[in-house]
């Protein structure tokens, strides 16, 4: 079983511009390699109509593909045309997103205006993604997933959509710290991935106290055969 | 004046399996910001060398290029070799990038290894970027700047590079807290940006006790301009 492959199209000016420090990309990474998918490439774009269209295009030969932004209530929100227009579908405010945001707005006696009609604009055939803290949804359309930049809802959101998602085979890994620096380590370090070559092997430096250290990691899917070789470099390492 | 626009390409597994959260992107945005340089797309890949390769390429199209990650000693970094492929250049272990490392290592009486010598590859026809932190330097390739993943040493490479690129118009920014939901003030936001089309705008949920908030960003190049306009917006959200 191959796990299946993943991409996430960050949306927002206030990334680039340094105004904000993204959180989503970590958070996301880490759920798709508990949840068994293979992470491979983050692109990061501005609120930019064409941008969002060719990071999706780009992104979409991928398995399962995340984004994160743009889908509020206000003029800098474009992400759902912008999706939309990707896949050549038209965008409507939708039936099934007005009834769920017209109820919620009713309810707490707010008017459910022009802006916040907006946020019911879902492109044809997409699904609704659940969005548990703030009502307004996200959305799937075909293999992409539209989702919030808010951390707190984009997070809710990637629970929703990963219970669609089956579950592949988690990538492990285990980690040996060394306290010398990767000049000393790097030839036997080499030779010892070539030697366990189904592993994937990677090494982080590190500076403590003014001294050299690195952090060798081990990754892969079958817990005993990383211990193994967890084992076995701790003795080369030694 | 057109400022000149930049992307990144940060370049590590680590990244994608969650393992570490990077803060190169956050840094070099900032700094970018600053200096008058419009960072428009980031991407991000792992240790892979055909995905650096066209990471590379794509991304050449922008005036300026940082890559982050995979130029240290040991087997899994291979961003040198895929970015002198990506510019088809040869690479060697460059005399003047040894001389640097040997005297380092001579001074301290280690050896200047084989793994250590692997950080001496340098690209024809490139530049050394200085490493003030742990010697083994960066390159610049074309308009494509080549630095060490981890933050201090990419920091310290970012500030030496910043020093050959000429400053453009700094980017900034005003901001004003709304105690409303984005919702409620987006059809006036909207009209506002209309009337001052000039300028950048972009709305920020936010949450606190409970509470909908929202911060209203307005960025440009001129201050006079920015303070006027945000003077007019406080009156029109007041």
């Amino acid at each position: 079983m191959t796990n299946q492959t993943a991409a996430m199209l960050v949306i927002g000016d206030e990334i680039l511009s340094g105004r904000t420090r993204d959180s989503n990309m970590h958070y996301l990474a880490n759920r798709l390699t508990e949840h068994g998918l293979s992470l491979r490439e983050v692109r990061v774009v501005a609120d930019d109509h064409a941008a969002i269209v060719a990071g999706v295009r780009a992104l979409r030969g991928y398995d399962q593909v995340f984004t994160s932004g743009g889908i509020g209530p206000t003029h800098d929100d474009i992400t759902a045309e912008a999706v939309a227009d990707a896949f050549g579908v038209a965008i409507t405010h939708r039936a099934d997103a007005m009834a769920l945001l017209g109820a919620h707005y009713a309810a707490r006696g707010l008017e459910f205006n022009e802006a916040r009609q907006r946020m019911a604009r879902i492109p044809d055939t997409a699904t609704l993604i659940d969005n548990p803290i703030s009502i307004a949804p996200g959305f799937t359309l075909g293999n992409v997933h539209v989702m919030a930049g808010v951390p707190k809802i984009f997070e809710a959101m990637v629970e929703g959509v990963l219970s669609t998602i089956s579950r592949g085979v988690p990538l492990l890994s285990r980690s040996l710290r060394v306290e010398r620096g990767e000049g000393e380590i790097a030839t036997a370090f080499a030779a010892f991935n070539a030697e366990w070559s189904d592993l994937q092997m990677g090494s982080y430096p590190f500076t403590q106290d003014g001294k050299y250290g690195t952090n060798l990691v081990i990754r892969g899917h079958d817990a005993a055969r990383l211990d193994a070789a967890l084992e076995a470099l701790a003795q080369v390492m030694a």
